[in-house]
């Protein structure tokens, strides 16, 4: 059985929910990572749970001074941690806490190597497909199966309306890539943009409380003609609009110009940068060229300016990276972006799987996440080839959440290996309920296991479809246990001290 | 378009098939490994191709004394190399060439890191459930997929009768572990095993055909202890009944003290060893445990006996493993087993996620074949829950297939990124078409495209439903390139010599 949980913190008012696992017989509940939030009604929106909270000062200039704020004991608690980490690793840059204030109903929650990796869905209405209520409903469907943000990169109309809906109902942090909307307003021309109107698009969103921005600073004039000779040219949205509009002007791309300017106005909310990798390949053949690093090191120099500011930042990754070619990305990113978050979008380890590119890019986000990459970005089926529905949500999560999770294992996160350990114990003892409950989607385990063993009997069988009921290797198994554990016993030494006992185990 | 197509060999009766996928323009076709078979009447069975081919000897004999066989040419056709390359890599055992004398069906195929990497498909009839005629069905929807051998694991009646049916109509090679059908002559006792009683069933099976086999000689008596502290024990079916008999009867494992004959039987018939892992890891927990390790120093002994025999190995490996220490299982067996190919079952990076164990183990089957594993066993979404149904086989075959392509990139295989560039040029290019009939599974690919946009012009257009027509980042690429070309003009030149041009793309 699930039920939620609330661990208290050191203030009344921080309460912290997880996912209770209960099992059967006497194993002790496991306590899940719980992203769903409190459940709203989407007229009325989420209780304000962080508004008494606000100081006027982001969570990095508190780190800073030393002050731990009622969002980093919450992400303490939720994390399994000090106060005292979270404060130094934001403190240091290596970490954000994404919080507009504007978005007092979030959770708070921590991007950063040293805590469990996490995973963005994206979402949003475009000019071809989508309603306000069904990108509401897919937040939820998100965040009830465990994505820890969501970027809304609504394109169509009814931009700002549909963000008012999703920042009001969401328990995560929202983020968005302000161009989007800049571009609708000067009907699509890229050549229209400027600087005035799209501060003026910043600070509307920033108002309605969006958490972090997408910003893509960093694709100069000087390296658009690296991605000419690309195969796939520029895939990111954000960096192509910005690259043709330096290229008409022939200026440098005003994002760049006026970065002190939006770093102002970030302060002010406390919005989070998410440093756009507008020049990310977007196939095996282009990944870690010329293009991709030079505009990584630009946002090596943004990230410093970023932080003159108290303000936070992450920095986006790519894309499509072949295996071999994936710790490269990390490494120089670390190098020269002082150890702030790293959030990638996937990578895709091949191009060759139109419609699978949630398993693609699973294989090459859980190794990005081993390396250190602190927020992977999702990626679903319909990647490439249309917007996601909701089941396309579910599977995008289930695929990063496996990955996620991997990267947790593989950095020997503390805890992180009690679930599996728990669940492989179930297995080991044939508690079938216990596996499902455990499992990472109960209800799609259920059901696999019902198509071929039906019967409520089948549930507490010592075997299953697999092997049927003579060939089952857990039940050998446990005989065998029976057998070493009799081989410790005062029998075994008056028996000679055989190592191994002639019990024959029934068949 | 896709069409089968045939490379000659130098040979007249060798003809190699390949999947030509014909592109539209002026985009040479692309020509993809394909394993599909000539096609068969389920009555009749295939042509015994290789039927006159058989000399008496091995493959790794023949190789030894410098013989490039016909099944040897045929291969260097098929991974494009030199039959010389094909040859070297099986005399000194780092490739085997699966291929029993009673299988003349079979197109030769090789297992060797400095090849493709494969992907093993698993199916067969349990006491539960199943049909012989679906289980052929399997087969050739496995094959269909790109499975490039296939195991019948049978357990449950018919075993004989569904092997007949598998063996007759498979164009690629036919793996089984003969201690099911063994067991299931004793009435599913593992005490009523005996030495003559296996030794009967391996040669029943030699004498159908089969290709590979399953032997699980390296579960020693003095092994059996160390796995009983696990959390899952021991959760190889053919270990646990191994286990059981070398515990019931206190004796040595009669398939590593009779290991010599089983060579003399596998040499006359040209039957390839697959020495099985049977105390391989189950769960996270006990991934790289002495347990694991101390068989697998056995397997390293056997290999080297078997190659006294002239007769061919591949070594199975895990199972379930964190990422970071995959690597570990690849360099130790490796080290152990003289370079003999590696053939792992996934490895699954993490237990939480029964229904997605095709998912966690792509993951790390994908890390462990750029390692340089040479044969991926699938996993399906089945796993843990049941047997796999036709649409559980194609989920397995298509994250494997994405698994063993991506370790290709990554090993830098050649003509590997041949595949993934047609289809990222197809992107780019906005040439829909191609890019489905390129992709792994072009029916889901295009089914998802129609789901959003669903009219035929669509399938032309210069933009997709993610994007709409205004925003697309690779149209706006397309005129970045063409700017950039422009650049290279002389009016460039004249201009002054300005990288950047003041050209306006159209938006």
């Amino acid at each position: 059985m699930r039920r939620k949980t609330y661990v208290d913190g050191p203030r009344s008012d921080i309460r912290v929910p997880f996912t209770e696992v209960v099992l059967t017989g006497d194993e002790p509940p496991v306590r899940l990572y719980d992203t769903s939030g409190p459940g709203s009604d989407p007229l009325v929106g989420l209780p304000p749970l962080r508004k008494p909270w606000w100081t006027g000062q982001t969570q990095l200039a508190a780190a800073r001074a030393g002050i731990v704020t009622p969002e980093m004991e919450f992400v303490a608690v939720r994390e399994g941690v000090t106060p005292e980490l979270v404060r130094d690793e934001i403190a240091s840059g290596r970490a954000v806490l994404p919080a507009n204030r504007n978005h007092p109903e979030s959770e708070p929650m921590i991007i950063g190597s040293r805590f469990l990796v996490k995973v963005n869905a994206n979402i949003g209405t475009s000019a071809v497909t989508s309603s306000v209520a069904e990108e509401v409903e897919k937040l939820t469907w998100a965040t009830r199966w465990g994505a820890d943000t969501v970027m809304d990169l609504s394109t169509g109309p009814r931009i700002h309306e549909t963000r008012e809906a999703i920042v009001r109902n969401s328990p995560v942090p929202i983020g968005t890539v302000p161009i989007y909307q800049a571009l609708e307003k000067v009907k699509g021309d890229p050549l229209e943009l400027t600087w005035e109107l799209f501060r003026e698009t910043v600070i509307e969103q920033a108002e309605q409380g969006v958490d972090y921005m997408t910003i893509h600073a960093g694709v100069l004039l000087a390296h658009v003609p690296l991605a000419a000779e690309r195969v796939t040219g520029i895939v990111s949205r954000g960096g192509s609009i910005m690259a043709a509009w330096c290229l008409a002007e022939h200026r440098e791309n005003f994002l760049y110009t006026h970065f002190r300017e939006l770093c102002e106005i970030f302060r002010e909310y406390d919005i989070t940068f998410s440093l756009g990798d507008g020049l990310r390949p977007g196939s095996i053949a282009d990944a870690n060229d010329e293009a991709q690093f030079a505009e990584l090191r630009t946002l090596g120099e943004l990230t410093h300016i970023a932080w003159e500011y108290d303000v936070q930042v992450m920095v986006e990754g790519p894309g499509h990276v072949p295996m071999h070619k994936i710790k490269e990305n990390v490494d120089l990113q670390v190098d020269l972006c002082g150890g702030a978050p790293f959030y990638t979008l996937g990578p895709l380890a091949t191009d060759i799987a139109p419609a699978y590119d949630h398993i693609t890019s699973a294989i090459g986000a859980a190794m990005i996440g081993m390396f250190g990459t602190a927020m992977l970005c999702y990626v679903t089926p319909k990647e490439h080839l249309g917007l996601p529905n909701k089941e396309d949500v579910k599977a995008g999560m289930i695929a990063y959440k496996i990955a996620a999770h991997s990267a947790d294992l593989a950095k020997g996160h503390a805890g992180a290996q009690e679930w599996d350990d728990a669940l492989s114990r179930a297995r080991f003892d044939f508690r079938w309920e216990d596996q499902f409950e455990l499992a990472l989607d109960p209800e799609t385990a259920r059901a696999y296991h019902d198509e071929t063993l039906p019967a409520a009997p089948a549930k507490t069988a010592h075997f299953c479809s697999m092997c049927g009921p003579k060939f089952c290797s857990m039940r050998i198994s446990h005989e065998l246990r029976a057998a070493g554990m009799k081989s410790k016993s005062s029998e075994f030494v008056e028996a000679g001290g055989r190592v191994y006992l002639p019990v024959a185990p029934s068949a």
